[in-house]
């Protein structure tokens, strides 16, 4: 469940709009008042009302959820108001082909090791270096890949540690 | 440039607004006609308000790049109103993770091997597939990172195509 902070103070949503909050305030569970920015944030980018509607849209069970991605949205276009959230996706889709990449061909340097047709072993070991420092690079939304449905679908998995 | 359809039709944005479109209009450019769905995902998440004060902060130059990513979260909350494009930020994230990992140990798969002391050959190259394949799970947001300034600064590069 949500922080649970019902004081006698209004949540922070109903004192930034300055109104009364009462019992079945829908934001009071998610926006409580020693975070008044969190909610500043999402009243700026998407609009109290917009939330409210989204809010009531989803499961009690997801608002949480729903809030704290709101949230993580909001903040990061209130940081980059030309990109928000989307420009970290545009990082990390590079991330991701970059270092599979570096995997394909580190497995092709094994097997060609492996079939003894390799160079000498001291150029093995640089390529985890060379990818895990290649996170501040990225071009706008050139790269970014069209939504797909294995990343939006509403099928995804709530535990809390994958295993691998 | 964004897409320049300047025609005698009103922008989707004054079509949807039901108002006149002025030679001025902010959203004309970045907005045409033939996109409808476009407008009506922004104007549902952010607001048509929203969406314009965010245009006049910007540069002009800058404002075709602000609305395809205003967009781009837009239909991502269409698609899965709890998570919108944060969940890809998550399955992303646990992607690069993964990969890292799979590469950290193939490396060292190699230098074992380099050494003498690696098992047979017939092990290599199933690392690749596995990191492949692995995209389609991820945990909510438990997951997530905090924003961080190399992700969300302003100092974007805009080069079509980065080299590896």
């Amino acid at each position: 469940m949500a922080s649970s902070s019902y004081t006698n103070s209004p949540c922070a949503a109903c004192k930034f709009l300055r109104r009364k909050c009462l019992a079945d305030c829908i934001f009071a569970p998610y926006f409580p008042p020693e975070e008044p920015t969190k909610f500043a944030n999402v009243h700026k980018i998407f609009g109290a009302s917009n939330v409210s509607k989204l809010l009531n849209e989803v499961q009690p069970h997801q608002r949480e959820d729903a809030v704290n991605s709101l949230a993580y949205e909001a903040e990061a276009r209130m940081k980059d108001p030309v990109y928000g959230c989307v420009g970290a996706i545009s990082v990390l889709q590079r991330q991701v082909i970059r270092l599979q990449k570096e995997l394909d061909a580190t497995n092709a340097d094994l097997v060609r090791y492996a079939s003894g047709s390799a160079r000498p072993p001291s150029q093995y070991g640089r390529r985890a270096t060379t990818a895990s420092v290649s996170t501040r690079h990225h071009s706008g939304l050139s790269f970014l890949s069209p939504l797909s449905s294995s990343h939006h679908d509403s099928t995804y998995c709530h535990d809390k540690e994958e295993g691998n």
